[in-house]
């Protein structure tokens, strides 16, 4: 079963095999493992050492994004967050539930992040510390362009925590370039390639040494999580970690760089992407997305305009033909969704078209045309 | 290689096997799943279904504690913490930068915890309105008597959370028995010898109902994850769950319920800590506790006076011969410390303590009597 989902993917038969083992985390044989594994986290995001820390959480993307925004806005600060969709609206929950002020910046949710709106709305309220940027929306499946953005939050003089969850290790980021992010937060399990259970932030450490006490909460003080990393044993978790997903992680990690890195993943992602793109309209599907703006993350596609089609019915007979794709949509118009990350190749997008076919078929989906029924 | 730490423990082989798949969080296949461990958890607890819920959260031990003192104390809320050891000095710290006063109550570190003195200082300030008890104290290796404090906390009117986390699966809890608990939180990588990366709260329902939008953290708000088990997909995580580590954890349960349950391995455990302690003594050790006080999970035992000792190269030395132990002590005098939990036996104990004594002889240790220096 190939799992077509924006994370948890895919992984390799190694990345799996890594977890079978029983770990101390505090053992000497250890350590050496989380140090290794922060820096190349930072080598990845084109971060110097000397400015910037990989700090590890464990947990989930919300949690890694929580703590971010505790870390680096007080209580009460204010951070603008373009609505990409709906990972902006959850880091805008985040912050709220935090107690920091959200301003929104509305975005369509089919239209990418314009720079020059994101200049207009902080010169129209200079209280606003931070922007908030979601790289790879799930949502949609669009790419917001994080340098662009990051341009104007700099000439503003302002800050920036990017959300590179479904974005960091394919999407280039160039921390050292963008002195503007004090933070960009990621999992182990998008395109890393790793297991759930994991998070990283890359985060500015001069913007941390001005940030203890604001967190308002020790499991999610980045601050500290620094601290504890620079007095520690040269970088082990605070807390107990997921160990066994430290492993797989250390082991996708093996095989990112082996494939080339990040450009070379990046590469890889696309040719997914322009498969199935153009996989989808040679059986009469359309996707969502102008081909300008689609990213290599997910793709949604158009659900069929035809009584036969109804999405968990599809799901499954694509289950029963080998590949697992999401059973929920977040389009304005019906859709269905597919993960184009993860262990996965153009001959898996090749296969996974044949098996849309026919599952369309057995459904009884005679006109492909899309749907245009309200959500 | 044996884990001998008081978690993450070493565990069965069919428990790591589980973790080689890649699933799909939100599958309708998973989701079963999440609603049967749910079940099965409530169960250990003896709590009723129709008046608590288990709630699952990504992550450690010290996540799901803070989850419980944010969600269950409003901001600004007092609570009664027995200083037990390490693990209370935790939880303080967790309720304190949360913004909640914590009322310390003197225990000393190789001590029980008084019911009288928790009834005594719950008199003296109507303003505290939880006590917060660790289970199994993992400093010092004393289980503190949740029902005996638990019983002067319902005399008072007053509620408790419980951190089991070192306790649950092996230690008795009755949550039905005691409705002045709120909450009892675990993690899956100790008594109940599955991996590390998730926690769980069994907490209850009519508390929960009141405690919405006491958390200023959306990540930590049990409330809110209460809600989410109710209204999606029975049972299903929210936000993405170390879904490897949740099928390593079912698999632990049925081992653990194929053992007998909590009588079996407290059992099990209690046998181990014999077999130790005998041991121990059989070639000239001292354990720290006296025999009366020394629980189940953990036990530390005095260094001895000798010039030749040292921590790490004794560690090592046991590492060399197939046994892993913490590298670190936590008693007022040095120590060793040696867990007694996961999938290890009496046979595994009675090989350790040749182990020890070939370590000791490695090390050129010939005293053996306890060493009095200050730590």
């Amino acid at each position: 079963m190939l799992l077509l989902i924006p994370g948890p993917v895919t992984t390799r038969p190694e990345v799996k095999a890594a977890m079978a083992q029983d770990v101390a985390p505090w053992d000497n044989d250890t350590r050496p493992h989380y140090v290794a594994i922060r820096s190349r986290l930072l080598a990845i995001g084109h971060a110097d050492p000397a400015t910037h820390a990989a700090l590890p959480l464990q947990g989930c993307g919300h949690f890694i994004t929580e703590a971010a925004i505790r870390t680096l806005l007080p209580p009460g600060g204010r951070i603008l967050i373009p609505t990409t969709g709906p990972y902006a609206d959850r880091m805008t929950r985040l912050a709220t539930d935090a107690g920091r002020a959200v301003v929104p910046l509305a975005v369509g949710p089919m239209e990418p992040t314009r720079a020059e709106a994101v200049a207009a709305a902080l010169a129209a309220d200079p209280t606003i510390s931070h922007v908030g940027l979601v790289y790879s929306e799930t949502g949609s499946g669009i790419v917001h362009d994080v340098a662009a953005v990051g341009a104007v939050v700099r000439a503003a003089g302002r800050r920036m925590i990017v959300d590179a969850v479904s974005a960091f290790g394919a999407l280039p980021l160039d921390l050292s370039a963008q002195p503007e992010i004090d933070a960009a937060v990621f999992t182990a399990n998008k395109c890393l390639e790793g297991m759930p259970g994991l998070a990283f932030a890359l985060a500015r450490c001069d913007q941390l040494a001005q940030s203890a006490g604001n967190a308002s909460s020790w499991s999610f003080d980045l601050a500290d999580i620094w601290q504890h990393t620079q007095k520690y044993f040269a970088g082990s978790f605070r807390f107990t970690p997921p160990i066994q997903v430290v492993f797989a992680f250390e082991k996708a990690l093996d095989l990112f760089e082996a494939e080339g890195g990040q450009p070379a993943r990046l590469a890889r992602y696309q040719a997914n992407a322009r498969t199935l793109y153009d996989g989808m309209l040679s059986i009469g599907l359309r996707p969502y997305l102008p081909r300008e703006v689609q990213g290599p993350v997910v793709m949604n596609v158009h659900a069929p305009d035809d009584p036969a089609w109804s999405l968990q019915p599809f799901v499954d007979a694509l289950k029963d033909l080998g590949f697992l794709i999401s059973n929920f949509y977040d389009t304005p118009t019906p859709s269905f969704r597919v993960g184009l990350i993860g262990a996965i190749t153009p001959d898996d997008m090749r296969n996974f078209v044949g098996a849309v076919d026919t599952a369309l078929h057995r459904l009884g989906v005679r006109n492909r045309a899309p749907s245009r029924q309200a959500a």
